[in-house]
């Protein structure tokens, strides 16, 4: 069973994993792609039959549930003293394109399995305890990631291109959200901002998305810090033409641009000598798309991240410079070079990571301090709230892709780890 | 005006190039992508409307018309030996995606003002003249290029292929023609086959789309061999997972494997020495295509052409070469590489190219002797039929964008020398 701690101590704290496992397949279904897949975007009806899941278990637990004007989602369980800053947990259940089910939903429905734990323990918070499910952590839909918690986080940069923002089909995102039954005014986006004080701790629980826990065999990871993503988006334009007459000397072909640029991505970042600095070419795109036409546009989105800032942002300069050398020797407009979001990395709180170790000790769980590679709502929510995260282990490190699979006895470790650290800094 | 030759001799195959002009522009109205940009993808409800525009001027000439299975469109001016091979013309009105007005579409409405220029003056024809509407020259919508003029050459193994044939929507060719109005029973395809005495002569009049004429000041082009075209898809496979997560050296990303292919198949394009050696991926196309998320897949179509047939195929083969390597060097795995089509180059016939350069002189046009480097349906009628095509200059070369232009002058000097060669046939 998986509420036994290891070193054979009972705890207190059962985990009813069956139920736990029943919901994430549960709602895995809401999905626009065949599982084992799962494809939910912001505000599609997919994401909207998610969000009215997550508040029913929310009511069944009897906690008070909100929406701020993005369609944030709050239960609260009232503390005993209901003024004080609460201790908040969550994380999101939107999925990229043909991702799976583990990502972000562990973080939610294991957050609410917490609670219930905590209930059925007969526990009595003090602080307010709170499970957040988040807007939008991915940016499938409107290239924004952490669309919530950035939002909550107040930015003020945000809330004006919310105003702007379009998708691909050209929906504005005030369009999108009133298709989810959000109805938008402009003047509410700066509603969702929250105070500095409206939390006293705010702990998320992810899989690692790495190989690290498994290969190691330890079950739980400490978040220290996240490292630091970027993201930028790169046109190349040239002359196009008929694949069969325009001869190849006569040519600048904008498709060969980006190719030379997601390989030239590749290169700064393996010269950056670090094991921790990662880029990725996620998006590359041709215009028109014809086998015989040469491309005349190309588009590619890139995605950076250390956990060294300054590393980071010198590869970035390296591919700017590469994509500025690329568009003169192949003769191509490099149209657009634009830094979508270069964030600064998270640090972890010392309370948080206290309260934490103090819960894998109780509970008898090997653990390992380590840094998150992945961002997470939380890197936003460190911006207004003592932060902490959880990892747990993940099957060969998979994430965003369809074999995603965490254990049923990793993730009962994971809610229990929660349970008890949300338990502790309830009471401080 | 333009139907006077050089050289001052008045003619008397008087041009309407007014009239054609408007034809020109009124059937790029029936596009999905805005002007000036042209979108008519087979089947579709603008190259239904298209359609009917062409079979509209076929009937206000008085011409017989008849289509075929898939669509080909024939408009027959019946001559006065009616049981004679007959001398036929034209090419194709569908368009690539963002493509312009000129492409294919000078070769029908050309050939009809051709005729119309016949009838008004008062030419009687012995062989019958035809003008022949090809249905989806363009691969776009099925992948399969001059579908029409290739069945009617006879290709089996297009019968048997269009049976199963899906397009990127997975709507099969048999339900797509079915909603442009055309009820294809499998026996039916066979029909499409043309007899080898069907026609005396074929001719094509079409836009060089290529720069040479307009550099040199010629205004005809009098093509003795069409460059031997070949396509090929190619997919590769890795693990993908999440760009944050996943360090640089446990990546097997199927985006970079294509990026290095594209640029692969310029290198040994480029090494093949001959300028007449062209290559070009003018799709690639990654998945999931999320910015966070490293590529799993990477899908390439590939276009080489050369009027060598043999130097071509070692393209390809270096190509294929390449293709392996890339999959080892970056531990992909290579799911396809398919050579969907590697046609023969044809010649055009030297009874025909006589008629062209006898039409030529006594219009006192000055002409070139050239290579088609672009295929066209002209390919596959050579199989059944003597061939021969006209070109006429385009602005710098453009074709397959928006920017492709013809000129009044050039189109109706191009209707002269088609009309004066199709007379001279069919007296023959
Ligand atoms: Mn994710
Ligand atoms: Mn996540
Ligand atoms: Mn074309
Ligand atoms: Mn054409």
């Amino acid at each position: 069973a998986s509420d036994d701690g290891e070193g054979g101590r009972a705890s207190p704290l059962r985990v009813d994993s069956d139920s736990l496992q029943r919901q994430i397949d549960e709602l895995a279904s809401f999905s626009d792609s065949p599982a084992p897949s799962v494809t939910r975007v912001l505000y599609s009806d997919k994401d909207v039959q998610a969000r009215r899941y997550i508040k029913g278990i929310m009511k069944q637990l009897g906690l008070s549930v909100r929406e701020d004007a993005v369609g944030n989602i709050f239960g609260r369980w009232v503390g005993s003293e209901a003024e004080l800053g609460a201790v908040a947990t969550g994380s999101h259940v939107d999925a990229i394109p043909f991702s799976g089910k583990y990502d972000g939903v562990v973080g939610v429905l294991g957050a609410l399995e917490a609670i219930s734990v905590l209930q059925r323990s007969g526990f009595q918070p003090k602080r307010s305890l709170e499970v957040i499910m988040f807007t939008s952590e991915e940016p499938t839909r409107f290239g924004i990631s952490c669309l919530g918690s950035r939002l909550m986080a107040g930015s003020e940069e945000l809330v004006q291109s919310l105003k702007r923002t379009v998708d691909n089909h050209n929906v504005s995102f005030v369009d999108a959200a009133d298709s989810a039954g959000y109805k938008i005014h402009p003047e509410d986006l700066h509603n969702v901002f929250l105070n500095q004080d409206a939390y006293f701790a705010f702990i998320e629980l992810h899989i690692e998305q790495g190989p690290i826990l498994e290969k190691e065999g330890i079950p739980i990871g400490i978040v220290t810090a996240i490292a630091a993503p970027a993201s930028i988006k790169v046109e190349f334009e040239g002359n196009g033409g008929h694949a069969g007459a325009v001869l190849m000397p006569a040519r600048n072909d904008a498709g060969l641009a980006a190719a030379e640029l997601a390989l030239a991505v590749e290169k700064h970042v393996l010269e950056s000598g670090s094991i921790d600095t990662v880029g990725t070419v996620g998006i590359l795109q041709l215009h028109p798309g014809a086998i015989n036409s040469i491309p005349s546009k190309s588009h590619l989105e890139i995605d950076v991240r250390d956990i060294d800032e300054k590393r980071r942002n010198d590869v970035i300069e390296k591919v700017h410079k590469s994509a500025i050398d690329i568009s003169k020797t192949r003769r191509v407009d490099l149209l657009e070079f634009k830094i979508i979001n270069q964030d600064p990395p998270a640090l972890s709180d010392k309370s948080v990571i206290n309260a934490m170790e103090f819960a894998a000790k109780q509970l008898g769980l090997e653990y390992k301090l380590m840094i998150s590679r992945a961002y997470h709502d939380s890197l936003f929510m460190a911006r207004i709230s003592p932060m902490g995260m959880i990892f747990i282990p993940c099957y060969k490190g998979y994430s965003h892709k369809p074999e995603e699979y965490a254990s049923q006895e990793d993730m009962a470790n994971g809610v229990q780890m929660l349970a008890l650290t949300m338990a502790k800094l309830s009471l401080e």
